[in-house]
């Protein structure tokens, strides 16, 4: 096995050791990147000499006394909306160009203050306005789309091309790449990670989280970023989430499996694997308790009602100086914006409101919700719209959102992890969602499952 | 001196010492309501029956075991958009003509609780959307605007109608009415005391809160109604304040006086009081720094750009089905709320984001912020405008919002107190406002200053 094919915990583990150095370790991913990256497209910018230095760095660090934390050493990439001092922050889009960000955002911040390695910049969905980040492609079949907007992010760390990866998810950003790259992805809890310096596409629905290999994995790098902030209006202080440390069964588990809205419309094999992955659950001594989810039918509305207008407001002075240097999908989503009154975006707010209530109310029942993360796997790159058995069709937006909006709405943490592939060999995504700073639960579950199958963590068949 | 004069404190010890009974008291103060409110008009219903079998049960309650708390047999109000079960909540509107409450309001079950004994409703300028109450007269001078919109609760306490009240305040309408009758009126922090069951003007700056003859009183309700409430969404878990026990000075506390803002286009009568108070506060031991108001020119868009459409979102069904029914006033506010764009409200809304921040950091360097409460006395009933020193002109409801809105943006908490009267021998109000849930500072300040100056929680020269 090549240091860019471990884990974090496996690479953090060798590190600690003595047995792999960081610079070993960061020259094997730059390597897997060189080899792979003309066929993926992850990568906006590899800092491939800043990388090397911070390795070095890293290890006489480590040399001296020791690694800081788990991170320390290990090689990873960003989403270019989060902003790193004296580099561009480009949100793959050409109304950035010549930017040039004056400070870290608070999350380069912790990672960096944790030790790990910048390798570059991952492309998202222009400003993180789409489900497919079209300059990347699936890191299991290139003709298909990486999902969005974390696209970058996600085939990346599916490839061996990064260690772990930040994205983030205001309709299912990290959770759609994630599922369809066959990696694990957490949207956290509203709150609970800072966005300061993070490009906003709506801050009512906008978190940041961890993208990796494994369940494991995405909750240590949790535990380096969950802090609060009083520059993120929607930071609250919150007791850091612990990084599961055992194994262990899931008896006296609750968890609830959907009766309506998670199963409607959702590919037959999406649908087989997700609830094989319930069944696996339940022998490993959960309890499965059907549960009707609430407000089903406002989902889409309050999702688009809020996003919408919330990313016209944030984008308004560039979409009257520069409207061309948009692409055409995001351009005409901003201009949507423009026309929604103000009885629109409340009408979604109050909703929103009530739905967050009624989920509450849900999650007395219950202490994790498992549902598939989205309805179909990675569509061919280009393909716009997806037709369902009923005989009712729905763009692939529509579609990849469906399934996470909830959690983005309601706040609640959300997991999603590798359960199984289709017929054509491509990823599916269970997702996992608990409380409001319940992130540990659907972490401590999504491990348990994970310990429980064979071959978590590996990369996606890409030769090199 | 008769029971209906005393201050809520006073016939809370009396009714303790068994010098006082709650029916005595309550009798009282429904004779004063006969003697005098013809000629105010505070309420919207006199309970009178139900209020004496509330009193007599009180009474034996107390002779059984004692009083539960300081509130157990004084009487009080509520303005009519505070539900109590099997009573209607007029909002002094036709359009709620045959509305009954089904349950009480989260405060009203809370008063109940506390023993306090329920004498009326009082008049709210309709559903709280103007700053006069219409129906009510100031209680100082029968042809002069009591102030709005809990003008019916300011009322009732000035003159000796209610031993104390409960008022909301979306933009003053707490403090305005409390300042132009001469009593103390409380905002608490935003989220400090629950909604629930109370009709709604604008969510997001809508604020219930206490109003009494002294500082001590006003604390004392504070302490009862206090509570954290998970079904208003803004309610937050916060210690409860003490109720101020002690007497003291000022030493070691910074009473920020502010440059720009809250002295122009003040009335010099108004100006001069204020002032004098602050001095006043210096002479206790306070040192007084200059503060800088921030975004002191975009308090007036930001009050007006959140509440206009939240409050037309609020009143959207009823508005289309019986239009009629409004006042002419309100009517107009709330069509201009349906023509606001989205943009225009997360515009208010991201400024108020900012607003807050800057609050917080000018409170880094001062406990307190003292300025007048509004910039001119109680006006003559009808007018519509008042003209400034300087050439300009604005309306009275710009005039008495203008002050207050800042603390319903940024939720901190803000007292007004009497500190003098002008040459018709109108009430001046002090504000006096903290940081975020630094409530006891306010009280604690507001009643150093009260116990300093004669005359405290003196009734309106009303004759009977």
């Amino acid at each position: 096995m090549q240091p860019f094919e471990l884990s974090l915990f496996e690479a953090s583990r060798a590190v600690r050791a003595r047995e792999l150095s960081p610079v070993e370790l960061t020259e094997s991913v730059l390597a897997r990147i060189a080899a792979v990256e003309g066929r993926l497209g992850a990568y906006v910018t590899v800092a491939a000499d800043a990388a090397l230095a911070a390795a070095a760095r890293a290890e006489r660090e480590i040399s001296e006394s020791g690694p800081r934390g788990p991170l320390h050493g290990i090689p990873m990439a960003l989403k270019d909306l989060i902003d790193v001092a004296g580099m561009p922050t480009t949100a793959s889009s050409r109304v950035r160009a010549g930017h040039v960000a004056e400070r870290d955002s608070r999350v380069a911040e912790l990672l960096g203050a944790a030790g790990a390695v910048l390798l570059g910049k991952t492309h998202t969905h222009e400003f993180a306005y789409g489900l497919t980040t079209p300059r990347t492609n699936n890191a299991w079949d290139q003709s298909r789309v990486a999902g969005g907007s974390s696209g970058g992010s996600a085939a990346a760390v599916a490839a061996g091309t990064a260690t772990f990866a930040i994205g983030t998810d205001t309709g299912g950003s990290i959770r759609v790449p994630a599922a369809l790259n066959g990696v694990v992805g957490l949207k956290p809890t509203y709150g609970l990670v800072p966005r300061t310096g993070v490009t906003s596409l709506s801050w009512s629905l906008d978190h940041v989280g961890p993208l990796a290999r494994t369940v494991q994995d995405v909750a240590l790098v949790l535990s380096a970023i969950a802090v609060h902030d009083p520059r993120d209006p929607a930071s609250v202080p919150a007791p850091e989430p612990d990084a599961f440390a055992g194994g262990g069964d899931l008896r006296g588990l609750k968890v609830g499996v959907p009766r309506n809205h998670y199963f409607d419309r959702v590919s037959p094999e999406v649908e087989e694997s997700v609830r094989g992955a319930i069944e696996r659950l339940a022998e490993l001594g959960a309890e499965l308790v059907d549960v009707e989810i609430p407000m089903a039918r406002y989902i889409q509305a309050v999702q688009w009602g809020l996003m919408v207008p919330e990313a016209t407001a944030y984008h308004e002075r560039s979409l009257r100086a520069v409207p061309d240097l948009y692409a055409a999908d995001v351009r005409v989503l901003l201009e949507a914006g423009a026309l929604t009154s103000a009885g629109d975006y409340l009408r979604a707010q109050r909703a929103r409101t009530m739905m967050r209530d009624a989920w509450a109310r849900m999650f007395d029942g219950i202490d994790v919700l498992a549902a598939p993360t989205v309805p179909m796997t990675a569509v061919e790159k280009g393909r716009e719209a997806v037709e369902w058995a009923d005989g009712t069709t729905e763009t692939v937006s529509d579609g990849y959102v469906r399934l996470c909006a909830p959690a983005n709405i309601t706040g609640v943490p959300a997991l999603t992890l590798p359960v199984g592939h289709d017929g054509a060999g491509l990823p599916i995504g269970m997702q996992l969602m608990a409380r409001p700073f319940h992130d540990a639960t659907v972490l401590r579950v999504g491990r348990v499952y994970e310990e429980s199958v064979a071959g978590a963590g590996r990369l996606a068949p890409l030769a090199a």
